[in-house]
Formats: structure tokens, sequence, C-alpha cells
């Protein structure tokens, strides 16, 4: 498929453009095959991006994309057909929406419910500015329990601005949809109660619906529609499509294919996350897990069947996510709060303000943490470590392997205070020989004049290859300690290092991370601090070990800084 | 008033109990007069707390307060009658809920929004517990604008717990609800279409409403009737009360009374920026102003006035109001976004995702950073420099006196690149002598062996201070430098700084802030780096020299410090 051929849509027949349907979803299904992607959203949206490609002119026209995974058919479509090979590979087409790579991408997304709120931006901007296009939100049902949409939504008799909101409802977030907003939906798909559209219209906007996403027949005369509507007032669309469309294993199981990866030989942190609470909980019954709409990514699925009623999904609700917890804690319960590094951004004040300031026990399982890869800028967990460090109250844990990050659920569930375990996807399982709060633990011993203080699985592995190097290349032998809390510091251990020069490495951002806290402990010492982490920058998408390569955690690079303190 | 007194509430006649709001009433006025504090929501709440405390049994009984302007007579009722005259006052009584004050208040708080998901919380601990007892949250209608309470009550049909959500609709934030909730709110208390009632259900609640909040021959019965339906379902109670109830000067000028503030001799940098920022929007047509709620604490006023359509409130809603400007910056405006330090948080994930990650031409306006003082912890600004010291993207400025904010505003008007500015509630006009991007400015040069770098206005007068008081004592000559961006650092004027030892002074978190980042540029070189700002704790309430003396930028402690190398 070539972009000229694509550039036939505005005059194709409706045979000629399913026909084109057909095409990409095949391409979507082949590239997310070898390169991994959000399968089952991308392939329920094709027909509903091949109607507004018809009826709408992009670039002048401008989509906004809630989250991002509906993208991949607009990418083919504008531009990117011949690239789309590349999807999601180091320096190839994100998976998600990018200005920099397409003007026909106008607002970069990744996390859910920012849509409606910068789409009301951007016209506002047309407005002021005297200019004449339209501007569409495309928002799955499962941000629409997002309360950055309902402010978004309230502000719309304020704003006094139009756009064309495009509710894709598939029943689905990456987990099926939950919550009061979805009954509301779900009630409109069956009969069309005129008091739900009266309400809708309070808030300033036109409620059409529902249509089938999945049929250019009743989508391109919907489109139409609404795109004159939209001279008046806010439209918003309800468009019901089968996440998955066209491929009956991604239909039946879109939980499985919503994110698709090449599948790796490690273990995932998820799984013993899910083994672990379980356990403890069978133990102690005032444990509860809570989760935003992420039960299975988070290894959380025997919890809840094993623990139906201590066991909360509250859909893509990262902050009431972080204050039901802090609730359940002050009442002497034991929450545990599953949730990507990224993710968490959201719940950065909830933190503070709600679980820190009244120091209460709710363990916070840190996801995704460090480098993600192939998702980009928008899913790195790269600030999680600067942005907890000075959070008082908090203790901050980072496990070597899978062994000690059950140990570490195991000592948080005795714990009475605020407690963050951070790790990645995937990692070894290993051996654990326990861990204490606050408690480094020395892996190699060396009286040499250098120590390595690494924190987590791909620090230890990358600081062990650095030691190898310095003793084959110039037989040098540093030590290396498990720098295993963010906070609080093992001081004990680090008064008596012996070394001189102190080196640390860390899978986050250099900047305010465990590298600086250890630089402020040696702080006017006779020691050299040489910190080593995620350069300030955002990371694009690339395959890990090159992102650390490049981004400030390359071996050559450490081992040429090292080396000139070996020598010295 | 007596503790004792108050006891008699449970039998008093309807009489006696609207005697006792008077005196309420007068004890929360006097208070406030001498105290300062939030007075006209607490004056509109009188009866509501009365009829609250009459009819459930606290502290058995649980109620959460949505931010906790609300709280006081709450307060008076539950043993702290007699010392409410240390209202706000260092050691006294908070002016917000505090659990560690009184085992009658079960959650604190003090940022919008919060209410439902904590009550949701401490309900659900209450059934897995199998304990008795009512759960209710008290909520503003402003904060019904809040993200986060949509999130909660969409997850009401997830958590299967009944609280009672007793709105208090008295038509204000701080400033006047504004959006699309509010019209609902209106509407409901005008007659009570079917149709909107019939939506709250399907959320999994039972709508009562409305309720006179001010007449407790009302109030008395509602409560009632509201405490026996949630025995079966959540129930919310729309109660209609006038924001200071009782004080004709405090019903006319509700947000002039909102927060009442002895006043001060100095400026406020909020009228600073109203003046500047509509001379540069007069200039520049692409600036436009955002906020949340706050249009005249933040100054803004004058803005809103002379360009109501580049002006918007969106109400409580941090996030959308973060997202909206970068939505406006994509597509060619210049948004001024002005919020409070504390409230930021709330955008935290916003900041990241939309306006850096794009690197969007969005200004921050941050107003009321560093201590804030009788507040308290959920108010004090002081972590804003250590979650955006490790933002990409993002430029940070932090103004000596009210004429550098004037020149850093008109300076970020030229920069097309996110930009912060930083600053507390007062200060100097004083004189400014320009600003560029990265350069700090030499306030005081020396050829001694010591160097201030102050940032901020308070900070710079303590450098003062102590300069003069080691010139006195011994004769030593410090340098000062206005080190008034904490990114970019001026690395020019810190690679030519002749002095051995390096003080930092900032009014903000010492750890990861402006200090931390000044070390990390000295790191291993032969300075000597001594960082001085806020400890590692939430700061109470109390007066902002007093918390600045306790909790990490006391006088005589920066003096000991410097000392020892002052002498060596």
């Amino acid at each position: 498929m070539t972009d000229r051929e694509i550039g036939k849509l505005k005059t194709a027949s409706i045979s000629q453009l399913n026909t084109l349907c057909e095409q990409l979803r095949n391409t979507i299904y082949e590239t997310v095959s070898v390169c991994g992607g959000h399968l089952s959203s991308n392939l329920g949206t094709v027909e509903l991006t091949v109607a507004l490609h018809r009826v709408f002119d992009f670039p002048k026209d401008k989509i906004v994309f809630d989250v991002g995974h509906q993208c991949y058919t607009h990418k083919l479509l504008s531009g990117r057909a011949e690239k789309f090979h590349t999807l999601r590979k180091e320096g190839g087409i994100s998976g998600f929406p990018k200005r920099s790579e397409s003007e026909y991408d106008c607002y970069d997304t990744g996390h859910a419910g920012t849509a409606i709120s910068a789409a009301l931006g951007i016209a506002k901007a047309r407005d002021l500015k005297r200019e004449d296009f339209s501007v569409i939100a495309l928002v799955g049902d499962g941000s629409f329990q997002n309360g950055l949409i309902y402010e978004a939504l309230n502000s719309l008799t304020i704003l006094h601005t139009n756009i064309l909101i495009l509710l894709n409802d598939n029943g689905m977030s990456i987990s099926p949809t939950v919550g009061g907003a979805h009954e509301v939906l779900e009630e409109l798909k069956g009969e069309k109660p005129l008091e739900d559209i009266a309400l809708f219209e309070r808030f300033g906007l036109r409620y059409m619906g529902t249509v089938n996403g999945n049929d250019l027949e009743e989508l391109l005369p919907a489109l139409e529609r609404a795109k004159v509507a939209l001279k008046e007032q806010t439209v918003l669309l309800h468009v019901v499509t089968r996440k998955g469309h066209g491929y009956p294993f991604a239909e039946t199981a879109p939980m499985e294919t919503h994110g698709v990866n090449p599948k790796g030989a490690q273990k995932e942190y998820s799984t013993a996350l899910g083994e672990e609470l379980t356990a403890l909980a069978k133990k102690n019954e005032k444990i509860v897990a809570v989760t935003a709409a992420m039960t299975d990514s988070l290894g959380l699925r025997p919890f809840f069947d094993t623990f139906p009623t201590r066991a909360f999904d509250v859909g893509i609700c990262e902050e009431h996510a972080s204050v039901l917890s802090a609730g359940l804690a002050a009442q002497g319960m034991k929450p545990y709060y599953a949730i990507y590094s990224t993710f968490l951004q959201r719940a950065f004040d909830e933190i503070i303000h709600d679980v820190c300031g009244q120091d209460l026990p709710v363990t916070f399982c840190i996801d995704r943490a460090g480098a993600t890869g192939a998702d980009g800028e928008t899913h790195q967990g790269i600030f999680d470590l600067s942005y907890l460090s000075f959070v008082p109250n908090l203790t901050v844990a980072i496990p070597k392997n899978i062994a000690e990050f059950r140990e570490m659920l195991r000592l948080s569930a005795t714990f009475d205070h605020p407690f963050a375990i951070r790790y990645p996807r995937e990692g070894a399982e290993g051996v654990s020989n326990g861990v204490e709060i606050g408690k480094f633990e020395v892996l190699h011993s060396s009286t040499s004049d250098i120590v390595l203080l690494a924190a987590g699985e791909r620090c230890i592995e990358l600081a062990n290859a650095v030691r190898e190097e310095l003793f084959s290349r110039c037989g040098f032998d540093c030590a290396l300690v498990n720098a295993r809390f963010l906070k609080p510091l093992d001081r004990d251990l680090l008064s008596s290092l012996p070394q001189r020069v102190i080196v640390t490495l860390e899978d986050s951002a250099v900047c305010g991370g465990l590298g600086d806290s250890i630089a402020r402990f040696y702080r006017n010492s006779s020691k050299t601090v040489l910190t080593f982490g995620y350069d300030e920058v955002f990371l694009p998408h690339g395959e890990v070990p090159s992102l650390m390569e490049k981004y400030g955690l390359g071996k050559e690079k450490i081992l040429k800084e090292i080396l000139k303190y070996a020598r010295g």
C-alpha cells in the first residue's frame, strides 16, 4: 500500500473504501505481529478513521487522539504508510501521535483523558485567530471515567467554542470499562432516554448517537451530519465499535491483544506481585488491592479472583485510586495500589496530600519503572525516583530481582507507613538474602578505591558488566553494592565505605534521583561521587538497552569516567 | 462558650439550637477577625454542622470535609471551643481538619475534591471490618467541578458501599462556581426534573434535595431521612446554603471574605501579575490567561475585565487548565496559567506529559510559593522547586522582588518554551536591573572566601541578614548572588566564582531544589557547598518567619554552619 493509493480515498466508492479498510487492517495486523503495539483498539477504529479522512480535511482540520492507542490508521492515511513497517522501532514511526513526526499529528498523547481539554485549547486558539477548521477529539469510553475528561466537559459552557467529540465506545479500557459513567453509556446504546440527552445539553453539547463505527454506510452520513451541527455547537457523536474488529481472535480476546509484545525469556514482576499479594492477603485480612483499569497488566488477576471483595479496579482514575487507598488506610486497612510508573505522575498531589501528608500505610507497587522502550516519551517510567525523593514520610525501595521484590512486598506488609516499590516489567527470579528497611546489600567486596552503588536489576547487571570490563582491562576490582532504598539511605553502610570513589547507577532520571541523594550524603566529604542515570530529556521510543546506551547509561561512557579514577 | 455547654446539643430545643448557632457564628467571626481564616464558608455552614452533630454520633460516625474550609463549627462542637482562639496560630488549632488534633477529625484535607474518595475508602474499610457507623462527605459545589469528585462518583457502582454525600451548594468556589456541573445544580435548585434524579441513580446514588441549609427546621428532618436512606444506598443530599450567612457584609461580599488575612504593609505579587499581564496582552494578542477558580486571589481580575474573550477561569480543575493551556499553545497562542504552588501539584503529570513533553510555550505563574504560613501542611508551597527541577524543556525563574517579577513576565512573553515563575504572596516592589534567561545577578561582590547564593525575596533578605551579622561578628564580608534561575543555572557565573565556600538559600524543600542543583554543578570540585532550605517534613501552620527559623532556614543555624568555614 503506497501513500499515493491512499490519496484516492476522497473519491472512492463505499465498496472501494471497504477494500481499503481490509488492506489497512492487514497492514496493522502484520506490522503489530512483527513490531508489537496496540492491536485491538486500532483494528476497531479502521472504518472510523477512514470515514474521518473522507469527511474532514486533514491537516487543516485537527484531530486529537486520547491516549493514542487508535492512531495507526491515521498514520497510514497521512503519508506514513511506506514507513509504517518501522513502527515502534528506534528512529521509526512512533506508536503514539507525534507532532515532530507529521503535521497531521497536532497534539502528542499517551496518558488518558487529555484529548477534550487539548481540543478545546486548539479550537479556542482557532477562534481567537479567526481561523476556520474543525477540531476533533477521539476519546475511548475508558477515558470517559477519567476526571480530566469531566473537567473538560464542565468547561464547555465557559469556553464557548465548538469541537467534535467522538466517543469511541467499545466497552473496554485495557480492562472492561467499569463504573457509573459506563452504565450511562450502556443505557444510551440500548434505547436513547431523552433525559440523558437533556443532561448532555446542559453541559453545552449536542448528543448524537449511537452509530455503528464499523459500518461505513452508517458512519459517513453521521459524520457529515456532525460536521454540519458542529458549526452551531459542540457535538458528542457516540460511535460504537468492536475492539479487535475483523480479527476473530482479537475480537474475542481484546484484553490479551490490547498491547502485543514479542515475548521475552524473562519473568514478569507483575506475576510475582499477583502471587505474593494473594499469599500475604490470605494471612492478613487487612490487605486490599487497588488498581486503575490495569488489573491484568499489573498481575493482579489472581488477587481479584481470590478476594473479589477486597480488590478494587476503579477505572482510569489514578487520583481517585490513590485517595481511596488513603481512606482505606485511614480506617485501618492495608492497601496496595499497583500502577505503572508514568501513570502514577497523575496521582502526585495525592501521594503528598493524602497518603504521605497523613503518614498512611499505603504501598505503591510501581510497575514499568525505568525506560520502557517501544511506547516512547509518554510511557517511560524515568521520573519516579526524582518525584518521590523529596516527599516526607515515604520509603522507596528498588528490588535487585524478583525474589527481592517478593521480600519487599512481605516487608511492606509489616510496615506502618507509606511505602513504594518500583520495578521494571521483566527480570530474573534470582535469589534474595532478605531485606531490611533502609539497608543496602554488599554484593561484591573489594579493597579497591572504587565502589559501584547500583539500584535495580538493570543497573546491577550494568554495574557487573562494568566491573568485569575494568577487571579484564586493567585488573581493577571494584566493589558492588545493591543500593535498594532511595529512602531512607543506608547511612551506616555509606559511612563505613572505605572507597574514595563512589559511582551510582540508576535506571531513572539522573537529576534528583538516588545518585543525587547519595551525593548529598557525601557532600563536602573527601569522596568523589559519579552519578549515572538518564539525561534530562524525554526518552523516545527504542529498545531499552539502546536507550540506556544513548541517554546516560552507556557502559563505555561509564567506564571512561571511572577509568579517570581507577588509573589515578 | 465552653465544651460542656456545647455538650447539651443533643437534647436542646430548636430555639436553643438557633441560639447556639448565633453563638458559634459570633465566635467564628470574632476569632477570624483576630486570627484570619476562612470566614464566609464557615458562616454559611453553622446550622448544617450543628444539625449533623445533633443527628449523627461523632466520632463514631465519620465526616470528611472537602477542602476543609467549612470545619470551624465542627471543631467548636468537638472539644476544641476553649482552644479555638488559637486558630491558625503556631501550636494552636489548625484551620483545616487534622487527625493529629482530634479523634473527631478522621481525614486531613486542604486540596479540593478528595472527600468522596476518602469517605468511600473509610466506608469500605468499615464494611470489610464489619463495623457499623455512618460516613459523611461534606463537599462544596465548587469541588463538584473537580475531576477527582467525578472519578469517585463513577466508582460508586464498583465499590458497593454507602456514604452520605452532603453537597453544600452556595453557588461559589472561591470565585462564583462555573461550568456545566454548576448549570445542572442550578436547575436542580429550581424545580426537580426527574431525569437528573434518574441520572444520579444510574451512578448508584439516591438524590435527595434541595434543603435550605440555613434552616434547622428543614435540615434536621432531612438529615434524619438521609440517615435512614443511607442504610440502603449512597445518598446525595443537596443542601443550599448562603456563604457568609448571618453577616450582611460576608453575605454580600463572599469573595472578599472567603479568606481573611490581617493586612500586611507589603505589596502583593498578584497585583503586579494583573498589571503586567494586562499591559503585555495589549501589545501581544496571542497572550491569554488561564486560572482554576482563583481569578481574584491571583490578581487576574484586571486581565479578565480587559480581555474577557482571552481569559479562562475553568473552575477547580487544575489538570484541565494545564492541558487547555497546552492546546492553546499548540495552536500558536501564548497562555499564562496562574495557580498557587501547592495546587500546581495536581497538574504535575500535565506539566510533564502535555506542556514540557511537547516543549510548548506555556508560562506557569506560581503564586504562594514557599512557606505560606497559617494554612498549614496542605497549603505550603515548598515542593515546587523539587518537582520542577528534573522536568526537561522547562525554565524556572525565582524573582528577587516584584520589579524583577515584572521583568520575568516580560521576558517570558518573548520566550518560546515552557516557563515557570515562582513567587511568594507578598514582597517589596524594589528595583530590577533586567533579567536574561539563566543569568544570575551579583548583588554584593567580595573577595572573601564565601558566597551566598540566594533565591527569592525572603532568602535574599535572610542572606543579607546573615552577611551583616557575619560582618559585625567577625568582620567577614561574604559575597551575595541573586540565584534567580533554578534552571538553567548560570553556569558561566558559577564557573567563575572565586569563592571556596558556596552557600545556597531557598524558600523551598532543600531536597531536590536549587541547592542540590548547584551542588551537582560543583560536584567533585574543590568547593564546599552548604545548602539551606526546608527540612524533609510537612510544615505545620505558623508564621512564615517562625517556620523558616524552625525548619531549616534559621539565621543562627546558618551562621553557625558558615562560621565553621569563615574561621577556617
